[in-house]
């Protein structure tokens, strides 16, 4: 627990990737991307494990969308997309969270070609899980992430789906923009996103081999 | 300088007004916005005074928009559009900054409907000037704005012509997001905005009772 504080306390972006897993594509009539894209969460939006509820911002249609998270422990720029080594060697842990989005404002956003900052930003829209001992997951596109709303499982799939692997993420975002250690990558939700309101119940977790890490639980009154 | 190193250290996020000045939203085809609308820059972009060029990123047409910055000293929430008071109290210094876009990118992506973020934040597309003492700018509704491009003045305005003034600013950013005590707000850039590619020379200042002030001089080779 008190590494996931060092974790928000130390994280000065947030990036995400969006379209990153076919079927979450298709759910939300979005073209399939011929290259990753990428939007930036604030460090403020992150809510620690235990830290409350997600607060539903008043006309805000809320969706979850879960996802693996990657905690930068080195400053990489210019990562060649081919460099597993280097990408994997530049990851300090892992987390889980919860990319929690206005749907009815980013919706708005894009007919109107504004910035997402909005739709993603709002306080609480990010909780968090502990941090992931990297040693818990040894191969990060071979882990199943599952999210229940009020007890019934939303989300189930595995982080083999993602369209652009992690070298390829920190590849390109790396090429636009520094990683600095202590930033935060969140690396696509796969299908099943869908709205929660204030008293809903949002529990996840991330399954290696079958069994839920314990690190990587997260649950939201 | 010594405290300009301590502001770009602490900021966890950079969060930017869009079309703020009338005569700047003409001339990008915009429509006047009935409401401010905001988008984030990653710390990473910010370039520090006399540390070098800014890079162009290949395939990239890149502009310059020059824009008066807050530097947060409290962490507010939630601020009242009326509490001139508290925002003003918010505040512990101004800097100038241009605000570099890849503008091939952003129409991209605004015809698109996605985010804006790689637009806004390349490495080193953020040059920003030393802190500006809050005493030296007593109205920051009335400072001038100017830079210029190889010697040529290419955007010299007053800040009086904001659409949307800085108390209103904060508590539409507040509302959705916690500033936090060093974040920065960019205010928004007056008409004039243009290319520029390597090897071109930018200067910026501000003008306070026809003074330009000194901590707030910008030069990018
Ligand atoms: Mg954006
Ligand atoms: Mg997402
Ligand atoms: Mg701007």
């Amino acid at each position: 627990m008190a590494s996931i504080q060092r974790v928000a306390r130390n994280c000065r972006k947030v990036m995400c990737i969006g379209r990153n897993y076919a079927d979450h594509v298709k759910e939300l009539n979005n073209t399939k991307p011929k290259q990753p894209f990428f939007f930036l969460k604030p460090p403020s939006s992150i809510l620690l494990p235990g830290a409350g509820p997600v607060l539903r911002p008043r006309g805000v249609a809320m969706h979850y969308e879960v996802e693996l998270g990657l905690v930068m422990g080195k400053t990489v720029r210019d990562l060649d997309p081919e460099d597993t080594q280097g990408a994997m060697d530049a990851i300090e842990g892992y987390l889980l969270a919860i990319d929690m989005t206005a749907r009815n404002v980013q919706e708005e956003a894009k007919k109107k070609g504004l910035p997402w900052s909005i739709a993603k930003g709002f306080d609480t829209f990010l909780p968090i899980s502990n941090l992931i001992a990297k040693s818990r997951v040894p191969d990060p596109h071979n882990a199943h992430l599952w999210l229940s709303v009020n007890g019934e499982i939303k989300q189930s799939d595995n982080t083999g789906l993602m369209l652009f692997r992690i070298p390829r993420q920190l590849s390109d975002i790396s090429r636009v923009m520094t990683l600095e250690a202590g930033d935060i990558v969140l690396t696509g939700t796969p299908k099943g996103v869908g709205p929660v309101t204030t008293g809903d119940v949002m529990k996840a977790g991330l399954q290696v081999d079958g069994k839920d890490i314990k690190d990587a639980t997260i649950e939201v009154p």
